[in-house]
């Protein structure tokens, strides 16, 4: 294509992974799709230049996406090796806390990501909240190296960029990712298998989990509210990272703006998910009101109080934000 | 783009199409999005021509595909006119039947579909079932005949390969589907307020039926069977149309191959639709024994039996061409 392509990595992160031998890679906790296949693809790139790469996560691969090749790069001990590995890379979070590595000491590091609420974290930062997802800025740095995008690499980043926009239904579905999503299925990304992988392996439990949610729906206004029990993730045998897609599902109400999910973690302690539609409700706005974070259509945060106080307190904020 | 592009219009076609300047543009009963948004299209591109066009379908537009620049075109009345236009273009069906046209008489017929199941209507036929969606190919003859891609143009024809690549996440989502998306996003396509406006306009009756439904998922082995009532249509007061989409949902079960929903017409009277995972299995083929069609993935057909006898009979069938 002729079009410009304003999604141009920093030369001094150019420069940085062309001189140095050793990195850890590491992304935030509770790793999403685009953390995920945005480090493996990295580390795939950056050992085909003959460098040394370790794939460090906090919290484990969740099941579903272990049908990404590389996916057992991943480890959750990196203190060992802290003396031979000094060059830290920081994947899709711009704040070591995200990535529960705020302990560790890194001679040199850099930042790659997407997200808007950025902190001053990193030697070399090259954050685009401009970017639909990280893995597409992981791309352009690929090629920008010189490294041939193989099949593993494709697979990785077209799942990093199909999770992070919804498999191409979200507003950050640009041109430029489709474009970019047409040349890594000639790279040997498959959709239908990614799509599959992704939507279409849920358990017994998964689901069952599904059906007690939605019925317990609740709508105020144009804000819908679900939620989860202790007892009901117990019955189910499905785990929170289950849930991941559960406040989609109210969404496809015409009359709602905002879905919320309710999550027991513990007793009187929730963890909330917020989803909006189009760009009339900013959800990281909520969020962040009470610690959270996230993007203007996908949020999240956590809160200590019964589910009636939680419930009530969200539906004030959304109140005061609106 | 360098590469060869196969889908290329007869020149047959082309000539027809500029010769004439009548046309009847007729799509299939129960119109979906591909057979709306292609007509739409071609109808916008031929009056950019000078042409005059009537867009019939013998059902109304869906209420959900409203929101589809132009969907106000749609007549289910040509008798009246079919003095003054000869001319027919069949779309996104290739039998007379199938638009419930069968007894007009034109003077000359073109046909332009991707289905499988081809017949020998049309005196011009482009049927291409390689192509992923009839829109595609109606944005490469639009192309050729020189007519520019309006922003109404491009969402329409968003809309019809989206909803028949599944938003991108079917099989056929080939980089060509992506290329020309991107194309149409450039020319004024919306891909959020499409996917909004196809997934997430439910009416809360709607919804309602789906959480009854898919509290009847009984499962038999890799197949997930859910059905609908009358009684839950007259509880919920949502439409036949408004399940299109809820065989989609078993799908989700990793150990499930294909979704049967059992929608019940009348007593003892069954519309089911058949929804497959992967390559494995061909559901148009299970269809057809019951004197239905469709695709690889995606097939329907109805039956006149009581619920448990048509749950058998399918059983039977799946059993018997696997």
């Amino acid at each position: 294509m002729s079009r410009p392509n304003k999604m141009i990595p920093p030369k001094k992160l150019l420069h940085f992974l062309k001189k140095e031998n050793n990195f850890v890679i590491a992304a935030h906790i509770s790793p999403d799709g685009d953390a995920l296949g945005s480090s493996i693809a990295l580390s795939m790139a950056l050992e085909s230049l003959g460098k040394k790469t370790i794939v460090y996560d906090k919290d484990p691969v969740p099941e579903f996406y272990k049908f990404l090749p590389g996916s057992e790069r991943f480890t959750d001990s990196i203190s060992n090796s802290k003396s031979k590995i000094q060059n830290l890379i920081l994947i899709d979070c711009n704040d070591a806390e995200r990535a529960g590595i705020e302990k560790l000491q890194f001679a040199s590091s850099a930042v790659i990501d997407h997200h808007e609420t950025a902190r001053d974290f990193g030697d070399i930062r090259w954050i685009d909240p401009k970017s639909p997802a990280t893995g597409l800025m992981i791309f352009y740095l690929i090629k920008e190296l010189g490294v041939t995008v193989t099949k593993a690499i494709a697979a990785n980043l077209y799942t990093a960029i199909a999770i992070d926009t919804g498999t191409f239904r979200y507003s950050n579905t640009t041109p430029a990712v489709l474009r970019v999503s047409a040349e890594l299925i000639e790279a040997g990304a498959g959709p239908s298998y990614i799509a599959e992988n992704l939507y279409e392996t849920w358990t017994d439990g998964r689901f069952r989990l599904l059906q007690k949610v939605l019925n317990t729906l609740e709508i105020y206004n144009d804000i819908a509210i679900t939620h989860v029990t202790l007892d009901m993730f117990r019955e189910t045998g499905a785990a929170i990272s289950d849930t991941e897609t559960f406040p989609g599902f109210p969404r496809k109400l015409r009359s709602i703006k905002i879905s919320a999910l309710f999550r027991e973690i513990e007793n009187n302690h929730y963890k909330i998910s917020l989803r909006s539609k189009g760009r009339d409700v900013n959800v990281a706005k909520i969020a962040e009101i009470f610690g959270g974070g996230g993007h203007s259509n996908a949020a999240g945060y956590k809160i200590r109080a019964d589910f009636k106080a939680a419930k009530e307190a969200l539906l004030k904020a959304v109140r005061e934000t609106a």
